[in-house]
């Protein structure tokens, strides 16, 4: 059940790097969507390798097929296949791998695990798994629209290394992220951080950061008491996505500096609605949105994969040295940008599917 | 789906803080696995309120009754329900809160989404909720402990507000956490813990900080590629906890600063096994168990009922103040250790399970 | 996952018939509905044993009591607990079952699969089980009563033996069915299955039956292509009854005799609503319901437990004998019809809230 | 979540009759099962159109694709995508369903539940998108080879209209099933279906019949107790294939006619196993198995699309006439043989799982 999202709006991607396809298949989506393939394609191409001199160079379109599920342009209630074949795959440049694990990467476990491994590319541990869930994502958005227009998900990258941006949650606009390839929304620090990825890619080295995500226009009231808290939903789909390391929302762990009475966030009437004054909640009040902005952070890891020997040991257990060659990204980030977005409209959408089951609204 | 929890091992929890009882349904378990209600009652005291100077004075015995599932002392693998009635509940203590939200609270947003609550001591959003959640767990407890018979899972008080403990996570003992009140296996650092809680709670507010956890002893090859990564529904379990703000794993934030070249943990042979030099990863790579102890860090926030006058709004949309009264723990992480250890064990066994059943191990 | 049932209003039912306890929790009703345990209570004195001089003598008021989930006369929109004691346990009837299989009872095939056995009086296989099924299914049709305010479950013994009742499924009423202890409409039939059963009870026999059910008022759109077709949902609920053998919808086994000229339903305009002229698909096509009456008929085996000496083996493997004392029903039907009705109710409820949440309707 | 089936074995199939293709993704499949298309294509080639002269002519030859999930030749444990694309799509013999719904079809229930349709050969309620099931069950079958290596499932037509095979479950055969296009293991009666299909194809009539399935192999222990009961699985399985209107294990219906003391099966030590004299529980009790022969009947309709003229009403409500004309198969249950068997196959192999995930057999 690894590869299954969702309950309402269900989600069952699929896919290695190097194997035929990655795509994904949608259970549960309202009928009547206008949906094309060219819908689907401008999200593919944010996260698609090859997009930018920051990332990695593996030439893929990435041109996405939809094969079942719409008709005459419109969702008809059944399952939506997407698929996407896989055409710049150079296993050879993996061939080390398939006898040595890479250090911090999935080699190892998944030979653990299963006792067989796809050791072209990373295999299903790829990043290339996420095009699946973006595909899916762009579905979900268009329900999200009809449900709550004014919604919108904005990620964007926060840090780089020590590098930090200065940007304003409640005001940062898409345009401003997608005006750089880092994706980051100050556009003087954007500068910096090209150039320092740039660098520590010349040294066949990688770096990690944070990226933050807001969410503005939720409704109140989506999300579940117990376990499928809205902010428990958030934190699996963003540690679900390769190479995360972390997720905070609202204050996070520098709430853990103030007191009660300084970290409550005052309920008021605004506009003839609830408000709060300020938001270190975050958007999320007892598992379920509160009206709110939701805003959260998460943690990238350097990536694992350099190009610096490595010590580490073969799959019938003798130490050895390892090198990778082939075509990685020195950092994750800027791609993450769009994977971190679709994680949240994949998330929102099943639940405000099943809000409407449960409490009828919409 | 709200209160249901796992695939394999799953558990169905209920009730309210002040409805008539609490409990847990768990379906799934494996069978002949030796189980008593005093097995159960040892973890619900070390969550249950009145244990301690310095948590709420509630006084709740909490004592559990098996009521299916269990024949001569041994589970037969059919639905094991676990209750607990709730005794000393004062409904009166939170007459106020009928008509007014408490800010940070779950009051307004259970309004917004079910256009009805029990207002009587925070109802389902009460910590009241993890005693399921805790029984469960000392049932999982035991399947692991035949599956992997060496594991063992560890949480302490890393920090309260900006006191931070120094605890080595490789050698930690459970008697070191349980020696003092409030959890914490740094002896002096727990003093002066201990007396901060009580100087906030004399002035009427609350404070929070950081729990850590290491689980030591898991199998290689546990957890899931893609959506059920083993960090994954660590972080989903923790942020599902009352009170929760942020997770981290292995270097967490903190390894955003790190190149890959430093950060990535280099495989070596040890003892006949693949280990890892370093173990920034927090035990688990590709969201699949490596071997190594796992270990994270869990930010609580401040208790969000205190007794100061705040700002809020009524049910009926007019602005107001309002000043907690009842029972209420002026930071909850003392008794939120036993809570988080019970996640671990909830995701854990199921994962076991799920791995059993795919992979054919043990 | 053996005892969860539903996707979108679930329930996990729970008890053995002589250990503490049976009840259910109900996760995802919806909120605002009233509900007491007298509304309950109705449905358990339908099915609950020492009814009539033709059940089981085993003396149990049923008493349920809802502990969570409500809060002043109604749902809250968190799971629903209500359980039911066991009082009249008498498990010394039971003894020579701890080491003898009961004939086409699940005394074997428990052991087989678990290893283990509560022998007291059939533990979790005992019909004892449908009580939670019972009290869920109350709930679920109160939420149908909402949505669908012409909707009415009707379920009757159609035979006994070869005893066979005429009932028109068009226009059958619930009062017509209760009117008599063997819950049969046609009232000159249900005296002689009445004596039948009798009969057959005091020659320490059994005897089995079909029960037949409509449902009238469905509104066209609930139920899913594919697997989770309204028919199949039927089936399984159905056959997850204890002692059924087979089920049929519509035409059932009897329209395989039919060309498919003689068995289409031909639509027409009637009252401005698209109708079928007859209703061989029993009021489901392709999964779904067309609006026109869901019926089918269950067929049930004679009960396991009979009060003559039958050959088995003992669970050290050596032949025996084996007598059955305690008490037991010489034919199950009349019980079973609460039941059958049960389980429609919990199939629809969530189909509807399914429905609801993929489509909108409502 | 029409479209998704199991708990650990779970498959997602997807596609429309005439959109670009239809197939599935298997998650939770074990690792290191030996896998190639080829394997595949032999049961899509027994379900395929077009195989013999009495179904419909429909010229596909339904190759099948793997596109992830395998690697040199082998499972490797993650998603197995499995694709076939509609190359014979003659859309416009379906034009005139594009405003008239075909009686008995769910043309207007699709209509009625999601207000769109592909009216292009029936789309998702074509028998077509079993292709999915199918190739899906080829893996499950592997898996099962496995785990029990005795395990047979055969399924053949047991009758048409009222041509009624004599066939001994205990000893049919495979080959004597494939032996002719009719697949009745019943040789001179084999002729007679096929004159007679023949025939009511001739008079643009069509005919329905029964299909028996007989497990032999199957290990005691599997399925669960309560509501996954292997019989309600089962049945779910057989009523979600087109055209089905019942489902009887064991005795059946017929068993009604009998008393407890003649339908009880005795049992008895044989060869040292826990054996029954007879088997009129059809290899289950109390919804799990019991080692014996598991055996059941499924009951067809007639094809609801004939090529006579049938009263029905357009998209706008107005009444009309309709004669369809496409290709289409008199009687589909020559094709369903290889769907029945391939249900079979996915409920044993999710059960077998699940059994060895929480009992640890094998």
């Amino acid at each position: 059940m690894a590869s299954l999202y969702g309950h309402a709006f269900r989600i069952s991607t699929f896919g290695e790097s190097h194997g035929g396809a990655v795509g994904v298949v949608v259970d549960g989506c309202p009928p009547r969507i206008a949906l094309t393939e060219a819908d689907i394609q401008v999200d593919l191409d944010r996260r698609r390798p090859g997009q930018s001199e920051i990332v990695t160079p593996r030439d893929e379109a990435d041109a996405c097929k939809i094969v079942s599920g719409t008709f005459e342009g419109q969702t008809i209630g059944t399952p939506i296949a997407v698929i996407v074949y896989n055409k710049d795959a150079r296993p050879d440049s993996y061939r080390e791998m398939e006898s040595a694990f890479r250090p911090s990467h999935a080699d190892y476990t998944y030979d653990a695990k299963f006792g067989i491994r796809n050791w072209q590319g990373g295999g299903r541990a790829s990043a290339r798994e996420t095009i699946g869930r973006v595909a899916a994502a762009v579905i979900a958005k268009k329900v999200l629209q009809q449900l709550a227009p004014e919604l919108e998900i904005i990620a964007y990258v926060k840090s780089i290394h020590s590098l930090t941006a200065t940007v304003d949650p409640a005001t940062v606009r898409f345009d401003d992220v997608e005006a750089n390839i880092v994706r980051c929304p100050d556009a003087p620090m954007a500068v910096k951080m090209i150039d320092f990825i740039k660098e520590v890619r010349s040294e066949g080295d990688s770096v990690g950061g944070v990226i933050e995500c807001v969410v503005r226009g939720v409704p109140p009231g989506w999300g579940e008491p117990v376990f499928d808290k809205l902010e428990a939903e958030l934190a699996k789909a963003m540690l679900s996505l390769p190479a995360t390391k972390g997720f905070e929302i609202g204050s996070g762990f520098g709430g853990t500096l103030m007191r009660g009475s300084e970290h409550n966030d005052a309920f008021e009437m605004r506009d003839g609605k609830v408000r709060t004054r300020t938001n270190l909640s975050g958007g999320i009040q007892g598992g379920i949105s509160n009206g709110e902005p939701i805003f959260f952070r998460v943690a990238f890891k350097p990536t694992a994969t350099i190009f610096r020997e490595q010590d580490t040991v073969t799959t019938t257990g003798e130490n050895t040295k390892l090198k990778a060659r082939g075509r990685h990204d020195a950092c994750v980030l800027p791609r993450a940008v769009p994977m971190v977005e679709a994680m949240v409209a994949l998330v929102l959408c099943d639940h405000a599917l099943r809000h409407r089951g449960q409490c009828g609204d919409f």
